[in-house]
């Protein structure tokens, strides 16, 4: 791995560790180099209205950024927003060489590249692109192109196919390392949504935890999806995070309300009926399933009607990746027309 | 690798080979280096009757066995059943040092290892002990163990868990790739079950055929599970192979009778109902699932009532291995308390 491939690779990693605080604006991650090539400062994106990545991976380099190189995972915004533009942050800072993955999409932001080019800077565009595509940027790419949040179906099954048993139990189907993860992952993403009947049957609580059982510090908008009540007294109703009631069957208005308040990337946890309606609606983006090493030969499938009676239907996937998690075998596809 | 884990290698690949036409016998491999340490011969168990696998593999060698060594997965055999015993096979051709995988844990069979020491052999065992227990000598050490062939349960699903949409059908849910694989299993294995319900629905014709299309040399034993008739005319009736009706309902007594026409090695390819009635009888050793990268959103499992009807409660497996096979993910694991 060349020098700038390992600067690349930290600025996705401040870009990752900042998704869940950022949108409606993307978590970049940003790295400058001394004119030596030494790490100077590393930064991400702060919450809405804070600085950039760019500003405070400058902050951080202080004047060693003078004459040095500045990586980030998006290109430089040129535009004035709630922020000055990152681009005269690095003029002023004196970057001579920029080297971003991914151009910016979004038209307003847009340009950056060619003002730095017009001030003298050397600029490179796509080092790592696919990889910041596919890692910290994806869920806001998706929102920029669609309009709609990125939408992660999340579900639990066993080897035969069961996400509850016969009697309803689904409590504890998935390992603790698996459970730990999407904890994790509950933090990183701005809703969870659900629909009535799973907070009706299941009472779940939907915040992120921490490994020790804590609240996280950060929790992602729970929403409830059905024209039922939600029961008095459900765990959904805590103050432990916000929770948004959607009084609609309508996958496209659900996303269309989340698009609204800003909601970026969202985790759909079921239960089965919601899942087939959104498949149905055609708005899942990406499928991660956990597969447990259990045998049941009864209980409900984690997906229900969507619309599809005969093999020759069946909703083509693409695997993007098949590891293990614990003694889980983790599976992430996304469809395949994508 | 050393050059002794190179020919036990080679060893077992021989073994591998000779699978689906060894049974009651063990699929043996052996490889006999010469005095320098080169490969002067390669041999495995021929079909019951025929010679073992050390004796095809002293053949093969000539006088290069004289002084050599010889690498073989099983402990050579010391009794004299229809063959004479492959110890004095050994000794006759000037064998000078033998290196065998797994310990004959067949009384009548045992002794090889001291006779051969007895008689001034240099004997070590143990190496690959593993892959050979796992591989070509999986189904015969269990036959040996239990008395009972050794059952994988194969089966294909959607990623959502469905063996057969809505209407029923289930032809090509699996890719091209894994079909050919489980033909290639078939030529490897002594019978496939099915039940009487698979038969009347699907009219499969339970035949291994090559990837040309053509009928394979090697045919397993097709079994018929259930009390119901076979309908004429169905295709498990041609004469491209054998094929047994067993009119039980009760999987140990399928396998006793199975045991008893020297069937060591079966693949039970379901449907839902005979393959929960196997698992519930605690008589299934492997499953070996193939994960078709599609959704279905309805359609049934693939398997039917095993008696569990609560999480806490459902049959624990462990992963054996978890591998692409061309676009779907294959998945073997075993009963957890094996
Ligand atoms: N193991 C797991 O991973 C997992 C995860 C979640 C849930 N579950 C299980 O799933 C079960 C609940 O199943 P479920 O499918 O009934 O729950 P669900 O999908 O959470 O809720 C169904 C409800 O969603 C509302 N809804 C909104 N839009 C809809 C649409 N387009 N089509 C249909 N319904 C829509 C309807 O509520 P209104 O009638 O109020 O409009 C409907 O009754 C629970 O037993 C739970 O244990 C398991
Ligand atoms: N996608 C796949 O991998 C796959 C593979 C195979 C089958 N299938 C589908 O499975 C469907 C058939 O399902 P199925 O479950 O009815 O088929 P099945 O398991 O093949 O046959 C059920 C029959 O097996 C006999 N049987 C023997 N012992 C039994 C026991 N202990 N308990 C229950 N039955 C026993 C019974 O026949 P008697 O009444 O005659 O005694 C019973 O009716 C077909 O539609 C087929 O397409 C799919």
């Amino acid at each position: 791995m060349s020098a700038l491939e390992i600067a690349m690779r930290a600025a996705i990693a401040a870009g990752e560790g900042a998704r869940g605080r950022t949108s409606p604006n993307p978590p970049v991650g940003c790295v400058v180099l001394d004119p030596t090539g030494a790490v100077a400062g590393v930064g991400a994106t702060q919450p809405p209205g804070g600085p950039h990545a760019e500003v405070m991976a400058l902050r951080a380099a202080g004047e060693l950024a003078r004459g040095g190189t500045a990586v980030v995972t998006l290109e430089p915004c040129a535009h004035h927003g709630r922020t000055p533009p990152c681009v005269l942050a690095l003029l002023d800072a004196g970057i001579s060489e920029v080297h971003f993955a991914v151009a910016d999409p979004f038209p307003a932001a847009a340009g950056g590249a060619d003002q730095l080019r017009a001030a003298g800077v050397t600029v490179h565009s796509g080092l790592l692109a696919d990889a910041v595509r596919k890692g910290p940027l994806r869920a806001w790419l998706h929102h920029v192109r669609t309009g709609r949040p990125h939408v992660t179906w999340k579900f639990a099954s066993t080897v035969d196919g069961r996400s509850a048993a016969a009697d309803g139990t689904s409590r504890w189907i998935s390992s603790p390392e698996s459970r730990a993860e999407v904890h994790a992952l509950r933090r990183k993403i701005d809703a969870v949504i659900v629909g009535t009947a799973t907070v009706v049957t299941d009472n779940p609580q939907l915040t992120a935890r921490t490994p020790e059982g804590g609240l996280a510090e950060r929790q992602p908008l729970r929403v409830v999806v059905g024209e039922s009540d939600i029961p008095e007294g459900s765990r959904v109703l805590d103050d432990a995070a916000e929770t948004l009631h959607l009084r609609t069957r309508d996958p496209r208005e659900v996303l269309a309300v989340l698009a609204g308040r800003g909601v970026v990337d969202v985790l759909l946890e079921g239960g089965p009926r919601l899942a087939g309606a959104f498949w149905e609606s055609g708005v899942v983006d990406r499928v991660l399933m956990y597969v447990a090493p259990l045998l049941l030969g009864a209980g409900t499938a984690a997906l229900g009607e969507l619309g599809v009676s005969t093999m020759s239907a069946a909703l083509p996937l693409s695997y993007e990746s098949v590891t293990m998690s614990g003694p889980d075998v983790r599976i992430s596809a996304v469809p395949a027309q994508d």
